[in-house]
């Protein structure tokens, strides 16, 4: 395929998870953003504010979840059959470390795409001064569905 | 122990929660509010909203994830050793219906209460025009902490 | 349906099970027995052995992880559609307490039933001189397969 | 440190590794045997036996586990502080593909390391033809425990 071929389905695959993330009105609540988007790869970003936090001031673990689950879910969308969606089934989500800093990063990336359902692990990393730290780690299983159900 | 005693400390406790409940930047952000509390059980709701919801319009995972730890961590804290506050070292969420309604209730249960874990279950229903439905179940591992960590 | 016909069924379902429970390799070798099984719900028994321990002479994980993914996977083949098999898809399992006495108990209870999928949940007890403890709690998602596979 | 020490002390922690995976009842019963030991990573192999089946004669989930559960434990306990001891506290699973094959091997990383808890991935892989294909992950939670707990 030439290069010029390629950075237009890339830049088509980035357009179709965008458009899906804009839909996600809980993303958009968070103040949460789209970052890099690849074949099996999708990061989410979200800045810090005190409306994410829990009684400590920390990021609230619903917050680390909710961009964890649309990282993983969006990375499985990418790899999803033509005419389908996607709806996460499960997850399991360690905290590593406490989640501070002036934003979380989270990264969903596919480990198995079968033809039903896909497994997907997401690192969420801390951003702070530059340094980026390891906060959480989840393990999601993602089902694709055609678009339009009976 | 007399009644008047029993109510005054079940007062106490739902007053303990309720403090902690009111410093979650994030419960106040989703709409979320604090419903029964006794000893080891804490009840939180989540009326709906466009801005909770995930690409198709349901309730997305990860609002039903925020509000699902947050009866389960305020559980585990009503058992938690006098001097301490509680963090969730990890959950595992299975998203048992598509999360739709005009309100969820999440259900927070200790299973086993530990000297430094706690293990909680936590249901997750939608309420529609007066039907309850399961949508999501959670085990969910707590930490007690010391209120000061040096 | 008669009653004479109600436990045809019921012998007829616990047949079935008791069929592929004894097709289970890894059943036989830890010396596992199948206990009650009605719809939804299936009890497997381990009787304690050192074959089956950790480094520390309790039950291994392991072990009580085999009985709990068998009782869960079977409590969902009894409400698996006619013609198919099932696979367990993943599991999360709680270790609750030491897992040490004259035998484990596992119960399977199926939660939520699918087209594809279903969720079980999984009790499993240690018991001891006529006393029953709780020793670990398992989520299932077990997954509906068509018993020849293109 | 001098290259000597070096390999005295990788020397030293493998000893004490293959002593504590030797005292495992379980491990000897299914046939596994330890494979590299370094610190934070722990390889454990089973080869493959009818007696380690489910009822589809796949590799049981509950084999798959047990050795997850194994090399992540000790690749925990390669961390763990002198005079502890370490217990898995939970741990979910992703079974990927049918586990079949030759045999099984377990890799167990630890992720993070902290005073109390170490939380651990662990990869399976089936061995099939000089073939090397994941079979499951695990994330795991594991709990430092004082050798003599009063």
């Amino acid at each position: 395929m030439a290069p010029s071929s390629l950075s237009r389905n890339a830049a088509a695959l980035r357009d179709r998870i965008q458009d899906l993330f804009d839909r996600s009105g809980l993303m958009q609540h968070l103040g949460a953003t789209l970052g890099d988007v690849s074949s099996g790869r999708v990061h989410v970003h979200l800045p810090f504010s005190p409306a994410l936090t829990q009684h400590l001031g920390l990021f609230h673990a619903g917050a680390t979840s909710a961009i964890a689950d649309t990282a993983g879910g969006f990375a499985a969308m990418t790899q999803a059959p033509d005419g389908h969606t996607v709806l996460s089934v499960e997850f399991k989500i360690n905290l590593l470390a406490p989640a501070q800093g002036e934003s979380l990063e989270a990264i969903g990336q596919v480990i198995r795409k079968g033809r039903t359902l896909t497994i997907v692990q997401v690192d969420v990393f801390a951003l702070n001064a530059g340094q980026k730290t390891p906060v959480a780690l989840m393990q999601q299983t993602v089902m694709n569905l055609p678009d339009r159900q009976p």
